[in-house]
């Protein structure tokens, strides 16, 4: 165990590659856990959806069998394995809400095993094969923080990483860290020409949040191969630690499963938000077309 | 002159070393934009502030006195320069509007030397050695767009690119490239530990406006140091141009006078934003709190 201070919270993030078979994931990510909090982790963030292989790749009504009750069955075991730690654990889940509401969905829960509440991943892609729009219904909860035993935590989900709107709402509601559980990754035909920039232009986003906001940020991404031995998605892990000025503290390998662990001072969020005084300065005034989708 | 088409436009960015006196500064950079159009610029972006030192290192009343009415003897030199050069021009001034109100003002000219119109810097910083709040009173233009020849150019200024907001709200207007006249430095004592770090967080968070619009998006910024010998700030240049997916199409040096010419292809802005649909998914139902302070 890490020595911790009120000065502190140490961030652990669970990169794994996932198996067809959702128990076998779930013992595999309970086990992370337990290995995060003795290497002194105390707010755990696990991938998106870390229980099943990424079954977006294709639109089948069956697999909506994957999707569990909040609370359900993983939950407990969620539950369980705050409370055994002591730790905070943000873990992304298949909801079923009712019969034909399904949704992308993270879940916290504190350091006692208690369940603060949930986040409804609001933005929902749609590409070829992340077919996210057949399977989630858009959150209907907003934005939203949770008050931990380790801090203040915002968790957002993969895509909605590239909406500033997202992480600005976000940390106005005092976030000190923003966690996104995420499964992206290369079509491996494109790769070679345009792998670089895209898992480039993913990180950047996530730090440029970070900075904007003065809040640390965390992403936690999948590793592997995944779908056809001829396409498919290869998810590129590089999960990441920035701190509030978008300095990269640590980052995970692209194919390695590790669990990441990141000390974060608060002392660094109170003087990056001194030096760089941007919330002080935001138009609130001048700022209501935000509500616009396109501007004539 | 570089052969041109409907599918491309071509900027121009000056950066400049700024002497004490304005004259000297206006016709040097008069000089540069014929250089760059010759080298194939038709929308040329000059720096921050080019007219003059940066004079809010320091809170004088005098230093009023650089301030000009726009239209003014300035403006006139530069629509003359947009029409013997055929270049778009996007200048950035310091205005005076009326005895105590004063602006942080970019106008822009098109290739015909008609005034498009201006902007008024809506973020204004203040901080040591960057006394703006002083100087300039927050713009009340809010964000524009101007059609010209080659193209639907947004201007905002320097503190501006820091707020996603600004970029958004350009950006949702139809600009196909963000113009961020800037003039940015390190504090010397600042820079061996801190510099890297504050540059890198600079570029970032513009080519992030790149990302989140789907837009190309230029940053232009003085060198030189100017300041006292022992203090001052040292304007890291820098100046670049960067793709609609945040990539680095050309960068000028850290200390040199150059004139940056980069062809930018409409293609690739269609491209993008079909692969990368950030637009078609803003949840505008779930932004209206960002007109908020802070949200408890």
């Amino acid at each position: 165990m890490t020595n911790i201070s009120a000065n502190t919270f140490t961030l652990g993030l669970v990169q794994m590659r996932c198996e067809a078979e959702p128990a076998a994931n779930l013992e595999r990510t309970l086990s992370a856990i337990h290995r995060a909090a003795r290497n002194g982790a105390q707010i755990i963030c696990l991938q998106e959806l870390f229980r099943s292989s990424y079954f977006c790749q294709r639109q089948d009504p069956s697999l909506f069998d994957l999707a569990e009750t909040i609370p359900g069955p993983t939950t407990e075991r969620l539950a369980l394995a705050a409370r055994e730690t002591g730790a905070v654990i943000a873990a992304s889940l298949f909801e079923r809400r009712t019969a034909g509401v399904y949704h992308n969905t993270a879940v916290v829960f504190d350091a006692d095993g208690r369940m603060c509440g949930l986040y409804r991943k609001m933005h929902i892609p749609d590409d070829p094969l992340y077919f996210e729009k057949y399977y989630f219904t858009p959150g209907d909860t907003g934005f939203r923080v949770f008050d931990t035993r380790y801090g203040r935590v915002g968790v957002l989900v993969c895509w909605d990483q590239w909406f500033p709107e997202a992480a600005r709402l976000t940390a106005l509601q005092g976030a000190e860290v923003l966690l996104y559980p995420t499964a992206i990754g290369w079509h491996p035909s494109e790769k070679a020409e345009y792998g670089a920039a895209q898992r480039e232009a993913w990180t950047l986003m996530q730090r440029s949040h970070a900075i904007a906001n003065g809040v640390y940020v965390a992403a936690v991404n999948r590793i592997g191969h995944e779908g056809s031995a001829d396409g498919g998605l290869q998810f590129w892990g590089s999960s990441f630690v920035c701190d509030p000025f978008g300095v990269i503290l640590g980052q995970s390998s692209e194919e390695g499963e590790e669990v990441l662990v990141v000390p974060c001072d608060r002392r660094r969020l109170e003087d990056v938000r001194r030096n760089w005084p941007f919330l002080r300065d935001r138009r609130i005034d001048a700022y209501g077309d935000l509500t616009r989708r396109w501007i004539q």
